[in-house]
């Protein structure tokens, strides 16, 4: 994996970025956020990528001879979607003729609104005597005269001699790629649209997208049906242990959820679901074999291989999807077994292995899911965190509901934050426990090896009324019947000590320390309510300034967005994981050395 | 249509041809016979196809790259199937290192058997901890190795965890085209057939092809299950009129005769519809329509635009083809709206248009179609005959079936040949006819113009007593209660006149005259009934030496299997309409003109 890299200069604008080989120009460009003119994006059809190799060169290929003259050709003219990189390369990218229609979208970034699905609205020639032409091969010429190449399947074909007819031949193709997924009479190009899900184990997030301006038209998310199957991905998979009914039963919960909210979706847009013609699915790999009914076992054992970890495009039919029946579902590709496509969403949503920046993003749950890296070079791997995050195994944890502690303030007195704002504390949940265990370190009631004082041992702390002892173990007394056990501190220790390990044995394969990171990125929906100061305190992540530590939100679902409108940011999450290193974590002897180093607290006086 | 050529030849075997710009070496040298290695079948990913450019060049692909050394390269070593010839090129093929398994079919053709659907036995290596691959990377990888390359459908990738542990990772891939249809547990690679369909409005013919011998393990007609919605082209597009429930009768109605037909081919061959992947379809154009549900109708209605006339590759399952589930249905391509993927398979079976012989084909029908020419252009039509060659409309008329006269042998007396053997004729088909007029002319009891003399007019000829007259119109009796009448020579007239004009347009078209004709093959199952030496005497085809006249037999069968069995012809069959000129009939005034003056019946003393 780690490839020779290639330089490419891109001038006016003395851009450069080093690539692997076999990279065409155009996606290069695209990898750096330099956008190339194009309307097919990045097919080879419409001619209008072309820039001019000044150093170094590249084949002539098929398409250049189709869409350029001669003397382009012979002058370095090529197409930059065609034109692959084996040697360092200086090219010149001609000034844009138009300003390309984009979005801010996920951290910060500039997207091109340039969707896999087209729409192309043509008034084709009617046939006569003198013009035979089948419908389709009418349909084929009129879209490649415009730069689209196009394949149908029979469902379309049935389609056609009808529409074609009824509509006096002025119709509107809508392409998928370079699947023709409909012919609707008329123009209909303003009605395009598509969906982006994030399925998690626990909560299933759609947005459907306008494709046309890049917005969302409305966003709604509900709970995994498959919750009566287990709450997290093991027992999922337990269940799918019992066979091909077993499977599909799964199948049919997750798809019953998502048909749930597309109902909901097209209510709130007021559409149909013929005029949503794709789905951006993300998910762990688990959930998207689930998905497709893709027996997950082995995932769940040694050597944990997954079926698949590719992008797939599935006919939105045989998932059972309710978009338009000849309409695709799009999976973005996965990392690893643990580290699966929701994890590449959040690695294009935010630009992370594309920029000069060295960062960190996490994704912390029962596994910890890791990449760390810039531009030079990019890892990633899964660290087993066990329950505690999400609230369980610890003696007052519950899920991040109505009545959970999800933020402590520790000084003379306690200060709760509650979710669901009056109501009596109920519980811990995970970014609670985070916040307590820090707060405690911070005010000397926990020391740096995890071990809780007695009230005996701090008398004169103000908060020395709170240490109790609970069946023998010494407990912190949080709220009426809420508290926080040495128990729980230990099992925090082994949940954030795995994560903080995996990102120790990352960093030191990249060769990298604290210092020398830009940014460290917080993902999921734990990230968002996890407090950065609470997370470097009990050294989940590493001793950086905490403004360096950002929560990224539901980077996952920005990613699936992003690729649902940007075939060239697709393009992008496709390339990853050839780009990123997968490192497994079982069976590495550093992962137990650091293991034991890092279960207690750091001392950030000495690193900070 | 009319395009520049590129001349290329093929050294050491001096062997030359010219190309449209575009083709590929590979193509261009299976167009003329000439094999050159390969075990991918020229999808660029073997390797083993390479040839050295001598004279002219050929763009360096990125296949190149792959597959050949630099130094390789540098010296005009390139991949045979990948190199586009766009100059007149020479180039050098390395001799075989192996002798291609071929097969002699259709018109003495050698097919290198190469079939579209391939089997691969792989070990694969079983995961481990330093090697995670996903099951379907594991394979593709191991595929590649081979020189395969591979897509693969959610179906197939729900067998995979299953099988690939159940076998010890020791699987046959099967693979159609690059789809990957199957992966069966231990190594199956001598159980791979695939069926060879000939749709035709009447009959429906089934042949299970060995794909790994090359022989037919089974063959099997029955009538079209269509019959009760009508007996031609145009009643079933009358009947699809009613909607696309009409449609969908017609498709469940011929899908089912399929599908009685394979049953019975299972059977013979005693083998299961799981280990035939792949069904090559030929038919014309509106049968292949209603075998997938698209409405003809505007076939049947000036200016007789199909839906599609390309070759298709459509999911059994979506026909509902009992094959394997995720194999897939071939369509061979047309030429126009009256000249189908029968013709175009035809074409494929007797090897028209690719060698220098100026050659004519005719299937005689309802329709006339007609392809005459050589490698150097080659056109093609259909002519409107009406029902006479099918024994309707004719007084006596029948079907070819039991009790129908066949041949007809005038002197002294006369003498029949009649379907069944020892039945006692009871009316007249197609060739009979054919035959009758033919033989009337020879013994002078029917004019040039067609007029039939009178027992009056011919007093002392042997069958003058046969003379007679019918409700007042003139008649020669065949066997007791069997005549020809007048009527009925006019009608085999104005038949047989459409189709002499389409050949004679054609043949006006081209430059060429009778004398400059090779061979005239006769297809379809009429043409294995219809003597020649008739044939000609009528004019139906060209005054040419009788020897010259060949029955083809089911060419349209024979080159399905074709197809079917080798990669490459498959990809000639498709080039086809690129290098076949349509030439529509309707509204031209030459067709109009040269049937007035074709009605009559030749004087071959005149002409031969």
């Amino acid at each position: 994996m780690n490839q020779r890299k290639l330089e490419v200069t891109y001038q006016p604008f003395e851009r450069t970025t080093r690539v692997p080989p076999g990279t065409t120009l155009f996606s290069a460009a695209h990898w750096i956020g330099l956008p190339i003119d194009s309307t097919c994006g990045g097919r080879g059809t419409c001619g209008k990528c072309k820039v001019r190799v000044l150093q170094g060169a590249t084949e002539v290929t098929t398409a250049d001879h189709r869409q350029l003259r001669k003397d382009e050709v012979d002058s370095g003219w090529r197409l930059s979607c065609q034109a692959r990189i084996y040697e360092d390369i200086t090219c010149e990218v001609p000034q844009l003729l138009r300003v390309p229609k984009a979005a801010t979208m996920g951290l910060s970034r500039l997207v091109i609104i340039d969707p896999n699905v087209r729409k192309v609205f043509l008034e084709l020639a009617e046939p006569d005597l003198h013009d035979q032409r089948s419908d389709i091969a009418r349909l084929r010429d009129a879209l490649s005269a415009e730069g689209h190449e196009m394949s149908a399947g029979v469902a379309v074909l049935r389609t056609l001699p009808k529409v074609l007819r009824e509509s006096s031949f002025k119709i509107t193709a809508v392409l998928a790629g370079d699947h023709l997924v409909a012919v609707e009479a008329g123009d209909t190009t303003e009605e395009c649209f598509g969906v982006a899900f994030d399925v998690g184990t626990t909560t299933l997030v759609g947005t459907l997208m306008n494709l046309r301006t890049g917005m969302a038209a409305a966003v709604r998310s509900t709970l995994n049906g498959q919750a009566p199957y287990g709450a997290d991905v093991i027992s999922r998979i337990s269940h799918a242990m019992n066979g091909q009914e077993a499977i599909d039963d799964l199948k049919t919960a997750v798809v019953s959820t998502m048909n749930g909210i597309l109902t909901e979706l097209y209510r709130e847009a007021g559409i149909t679901p013929e005029r949503t013609y794709e789905a951006v699915v993300v998910g762990n790999v688990t959930m998207l074999h689930l998905l497709l009914g893709i027996d997950p076992t082995p995932i769940s054992v040694m050597p944990f291989t997954p079926a698949f970890m590719d992008a797939l495009s599935v006919p939105a039919s045989e998932v059972g999807l309710r978009i338009h029946p000849a309409g695709y579902v799009q999976t973005l590709p996965a990392l690893g077994a643990y580290v699966g496509a929701d994890i590449v969403s959040g690695v294009l949503a935010t630009g992370i292995a594309r920029e000069d920046k060295v960062r960190v993003f996490v994704d912390v749950g029962t596994n910890g899911e890791i990449v760390i890296g810039s531009s030079q070079r990019t890892l990633a791997t899964a660290a087993p965190a066990g329950p505690a995050f999400e609230g369980s195994q610890i003696k007052c944890g519950m899920r991040a509901t109505d009545g959970a502690i999800e933020g402590v303030q520790l000084g003379d007195t306690v200060e709760l934050q509650v979710i669901g704002g009056d109501v009596p504390p109920q519980g811990l949940c995970g970014s609670g426990l985070v916040d307590a265990v820090a707060q405690l370190l911070n005010v000397g009631l926990l020391n740096h090896s995890g071990r809780m004082l007695s009230a005996a041992e701090a008398p004169d702390h103000p908060l020395a009324s709170r240490l109790m002892e609970v069946d023998g173990v010494r407990a912190f007394l949080l709220a009426e019947g809420v508290y926080l056990s040495q128990r729980d501190v230990r099992e925090l220790q082994f949940a954030k000590g795995s994560i903080a390990t995996g990102i120790k044995v990352l960093m030191d394969i990249l060769g990298v320390d604290p210092s020398d990171l830009d940014e460290i990125f917080l993902g999921g929906s734990f990230g968002s309510y996890l407090n950065p100061e609470s997370a470097k305190i009990i050294g989940l992540v590493p001793p950086v300034d905490v403004d360096k530590i950002i929560a990224v939100g539901n980077s996952a679902g920005e990613g699936a967005k992003i690729a649902l409108l940007s075939y060239r940011e697709r393009q992008v999450a496709f390339e990853l994981p050839a780009r990123i290193e997968y490192i497994e974590l079982s069976g590495r002897t550093d992962f137990n050395d650091a293991f034991v180093s890092v279960l207690g607290f750091p001392n950030l006086e000495l690193v900070g």
